[in-house]
C-alpha cells in the first residue's frame, strides 16, 4: 500500500518561507509558527492507507481533500501538525485554553516575572453591549468619551504593575504577587495542534459571534498560516464549513413549500413552530424565527413572515 | 457476566449526605458536590466485566480496587464520575483548567456581570520566594510588614471594580469591560471529571510543590469528597501513590550497594552518575543527589554523601 | 448563582424505569443502561451558571437547550453522563471504539474464555457491494443462493471454535489461543461517555452511510435511551443536527441564482465549479454535482443539471 | 524570550537517516516512521518558554530533560511528535488502539480487500498459560506437540480466506464479507502520536506484564526509534520511569523498620497488613505480599518473611 523505501520529510513549501515570522496581533500580541509536520500531501497519504492505493495527480489529490472535508472524514486532518509561538493577554488566553485538544507550554509566573506589557484600548476602540445580544457588542464609544476609559485604563495598569513590583522587592513569592495583575497582562505559549482540531478552533473563533480580540488571532492563523500550510484544505475548510449554511429539520420543511409556491403553508408552519406568537398583537421576538429569516434571506428567498 | 434484570443506580451513602454541602476554601471560594455517577461499586463491577464474575464479599471487593490500583488498571476508575460547583480566584483557575480531561462550565463575564469578590490576603499571610526553588514559597512576611501589601492589595481592587464598573455604566461591552480584572477575582463553574483523573489531579494538586491555593481546594476534595464517595479507592490511592516513593534506576544500584554493605562502592556510583561533582573543593549543588538523599532518609538509611 | 443548600441527584424518570433492561440488537447483541449522571436538567443548570439566572418555567428550558444544541455550544451537554453495558461482533466495535471520548471496560479474553456465541447471518441477509458507492451495500442476494453462504459461515465458526477449545485443552495460554477467533465473536463492554460525544456518535453512527450492524445499535441507543434519558435534547439533535442539511458556500451561490430566477446563471456556476465536465459528449461522474442535485431536489428544488 | 528572526525546522539527525525503514515485527509485521516534530531539542525549547531563558549548553540540556522527566512535568513531552506506519494483526491492534491519546489512520476492509496475511505461530512457540498469572503465559509447548496445532492453525486461516473471497466473488458487500476473518488477519495503519503519550504506551506495552506480541512493537519503538529519535529523553524514561521502583506506603514502613534492625517489626507491620494470613497452619497465597518480597530483593534487602 506504500513503497518501503526510505522517506523524506514531508515539507510545506510556503510555510517554510515564514517559520519563524511574527504576525503582529492587537497592541503586542504575535503569532509565529515554529515548527510543523505535514500538509496537503500528508492528508492524501493518510486516506490512501485507509481507501487504498490510487492516482496521484494534483487533480485528484484535490478532489479527494474536498471530499474527506464534506463528508467530515476527520482523522486524516489529525495527520497534519503544527506548533505556534504565541504572545496574547491572559483574557484572551482564557477563552484559547479552553480548547483541550492542543498541547500548551505556557510562560510561568511562578518561575518568571510577569511580562511587563498589558493590552491598551485605543479611544476609539471601546466597543458598545449590544442589546440584541447578551454577549457581544455593537459599535463604539465616541473616541472623545473613549479617551477617558483610555485613561483610567493607563492608571489601573500602572498601578497593577507598581503593586506587582513592590511584592517583589519585598521578596514576597511571584506566585502570589502575581495574584492582582489584571487580566490584560500579555502571556506567551507554545500551541501544538493538529489540522483536525486547529480547523475546528478556527470555525469557532472565526465566526462572527467570537470575541474580537480572539477573533483577530484566529484570522491571522486561518488566513496567514493554515492557507500556507495547506492551501487545499484551508479552501475546502472555507467552501464547505466556514462558509457553509445548515438548514434546521423545520427550515427544511418551510422552503420546500415555499418552493412548491405554498407561501400560506410556509407561513402556518412557522405557526406551528411556535415562531409567530404575539403579545398585545405584535410579533414576538423569537430568536429561531430571526435566524430562519435571516437564512432565507442568504439565500434569496422571501421569507413569508416580518423579520 | 451480570444478570439482565432490572438495576438500581449505585449509590455513594457518605456521599448522598453532603450532596450540596458548600466547603469553605480561601476567604471566600468553596467547593460542592452537585451529582455524581457509581462509587467503590461501580469500580468492581466494571473490573468484573473484564476479568469475569467472582465472589463478591467485601473483603474481595477491597483486595480488588486495591490490586487495581497498585497495578495501575486504570479503566474501571474511569467508570466513576463527579460533578463538582466551585467558587475560585481566576488565577487558581488557570492552573486548575490546565487539565484537560474534565468537563467545565465556567461563569461567563461575557453574558453577566462579573462576581464583585476578589481573593484578598491577611497581613500575615505573604508568603516569601524560595531560594532553593525557583517556583515554591518558604516563610511569610512579618504581619507588621505584609500589613501594607493588604492595603495596597485593596486599594488596588478596588480601583479595579470602580473601573470596571465606570466602563458597564457607559455602555462598554461586558466582554470588553472585563478586561482589567484581576486576577484574583472569583468565578465559578461546573467542574465534572471522572475519577481516574480526579486522582490525578489530586496526585498532583496536593503535593507539596503544589501552590498553596490550589493545593487548599485539592485537598478538599481529596480528604473530604473523594473519602467519602470511594473510601476503599481513597485509601489505596493514598497508599499506593500519594504516600508512595519512586526509586530510579540510579537510585536502586545505590541502595544495592548500600544492602550489601558496599558504602564506597554506593559513593562510586554517585561519583559516575555526576552527583558528586566539586568546585573549589566544595560539592556543588545537585539536584538528583538532594533528591536521592531525601529519599534514602525517608526509608531510613544513611546516605554515603552529605546532602 | 445558585442556592447553597442541601441538593438530590437529578433523575430522569423515563430512563428510571428502563435501568438494566434489555435492548436485543443483531441476533445475540444487546445494550443496556447501566447508570447515568443527569438529564435534560443538567443541561440547563450548567448552562445557567455560564449564562446567569433565569426563569425556570419548562417552557423556557426547552428553549434554552433548543438555542445551546443550535449554536453548538456543547459544553452544557458534557455535564450528562451515561453508563452502558453492550454486547457487539469484535467487527462493529473495531468501529464503535475508534470514538476516543469514551470510557470503555472490555470483556478481556486474557483473562477469561471467550464467549461462545459468533454473529451469524440468515441466508436472507447477504448485502451486495454497492457499484456506486466503494464503502457501502446495496440490496441483498436471494435468500436461495444466501443458504449457502450461511452454510459456510456455520462451518467456518464452527472449526474457529474447535480450533480455539482445542489450545485451551492443551493449556496454551488464552491470550494466545484467541488469535484465530472470526472477527464476529461476540465481545461486552462497559461504555461510558457524556451526552455531548455520545450525539456526536449517533450522528455519524446513525447515519445512511454507516454500516447497517453498528446503526442497529446506534438506533436504539438514540431512539430508545436518549429519548428517555434527555428528551428536550434528543427532539433539539434531531432537529438542528440529525435531520439537517449543510449548504456549501458553492451550492449557497447555486441556490442565490435559482431563487432570482436566473437558471442559466445557476448551470454556468456548476459549469465553474467543474461540476459539468464531459467525456465523449456525456457528463462524467461527479460527486459533489450529485450531491448538490440531491440537496436541491430535498428542497423541493429543480435543478438546472440532470442527476 | 526567543527571538523572533526566521526559523528552521527542528531535526533528529539519527532518525532522519532511517525514515521510512522498515522494522520487522513477528512473522509479517512491521513499524515504520514516516514523519515527525521535533526532537530533544524541542523539549528544551517548550521548557525554556515556561521556565524562562537559560544557557543552551548540550550538559544543561540534559539536566533540564531528565528533571522534567524526573519531576512528571509532562507538557514540553507533548510538544514532539511522531508518526508511524505500522502493520499488526488485528488482535494485537485492539490491543493498541485502547490507547486513545494518537490519531489513526487505518487500512479499511470496508473499502478495500482484506490483506492477505495472518499471523502464523512456528511449532516451537505455542505459549501455555501461567498457572500464577491469569493473564499471562509461562513456557511452551514441546516443539512437536505444537506442529499439530500449527497445522490446525493454517487450516483455520485457510478456510477463513476461501470464504472471505467465496463472499467477495459472489458480490457480497466488503464490509460483510470481512465478518468472519480470524483476529491474526494483518492491517496497516498510520498512527500519530506525541512523545509523552508515546512513553506512556511504552511503560504499558514494554512492560513484562504486556503480551508477547505487542510487546515485540513497543521494544522496536522503544529501542530503534525512540532512542533516536530523542535520546536525551529516551534514556531518562528508563532511568526515571521503566527501570523504575515504586515502594508504597506500606513497604516505605517495612523498610525503615529493617533499615533500623527492627526485624520483628518489620514483620508485624507485615501481619497488621494482612499479608501474612495462615490457612491450615500454611502462609495463603498472598499478591501484595509477594510484590513486597520482589521488590526487597531487588534492593539487595532481605524480607523478613517467606516468598
Amino acid at each position: 500500500m506504500d513503497d518501503q523505501s526510505a522517506l523524506d520529510r514531508i515539507k510545506a513549501p510556503e510555510l517554510e518561507r515564514v517559520l519563524g515570522h511574527t504576525w503582529r496581533v492587537l497592541d503586542d500580541g504575535f503569532v509565529r509558527v515554529v515548527d510543523y509536520l505535514g500538509s496537503d500531501q500528508a492528508i492524501v497519504q493518510a486516506a490512501r492507507v485507509s481507501y487504498g492505493a490510487g492516482t496521484k495527480a494534483v487533480h485528484e489529490d484535490t478532489g479527494l481533500i474536498r471530499y474527506l472535508m464534506r463528508h467530515r472524514h476527520t482523522t486524516p486532518f489529525e495527520m497534519c501538525e503544527i506548533k505556534l509561538h504565541v504572545r496574547v493577554p491572559m483574557d484572551t488566553w482564557r477563552q484559547w485554553i479552553r480548547h483541550r485538544t492542543a498541547s500548551t507550554n505556557e510562560y510561568s509566573t511562578r518561575y518568571s516575572i510577569a511580562i511587563d506589557q498589558a493590552a491598551r484600548t485605543d479611544p476609539g476602540a471601546w466597543r458598545l453591549q449590544s442589546s440584541r445580544n447578551r454577549q457581544g457588542s455593537a459599535g463604539v464609544l465616541p473616541a472623545e468619551v473613549g479617551g477617558r476609559f483610555t485613561e483610567r485604563e493607563a492608571e489601573l495598569q500602572a498601578l497593577a504593575r507598581n503593586v506587582y513590583e513592590e511584592r517583589l522587592a519585598a521578596g514576597i513569592a511571584r506566585e502570589q504577587a502575581r495574584k492582582d495583575l489584571p487580566l490584560s497582562t500579555y502571556t506567551e505559549a507554545y500551541w501544538k495542534i493538529d489540522l483536525y482540531n486547529l480547523l475546528h478552533f478556527l470555525g469557532l473563533r472565526m465566526d462572527e459571534h467570537a470575541q474580537a480580540e480572539i477573533r483577530a488571532y484566529a484570522t491571522v492563523i486561518g488566513n496567514e498560516i493554515v492557507r500556507r500550510w495547506c492551501p487545499i484544505a484551508w479552501q475546502a475548510f472555507k467552501d464547505y464549513h466556514l462558509n457553509s449554511l445548515t438548514l434546521s429539520a423545520l427550515e427544511i420543511q418551510v422552503i420546500r413549500r415555499l418552493s412548491g409556491g405554498d407561501r400560506d403553508g410556509a407561513r402556518r408552519l412557522a405557526e406551528e413552530f411556535g415562531w409567530l406568537a404575539t403579545r398585545d398583537g405584535k410579533l414576538r421576538r423569537n430568536r429561531e424565527r430571526a435566524e430562519a429569516w435571516r437564512k432565507l434571506r442568504d439565500l434569496g428567498i422571501d421569507p413569508p413572515w416580518p423579520e
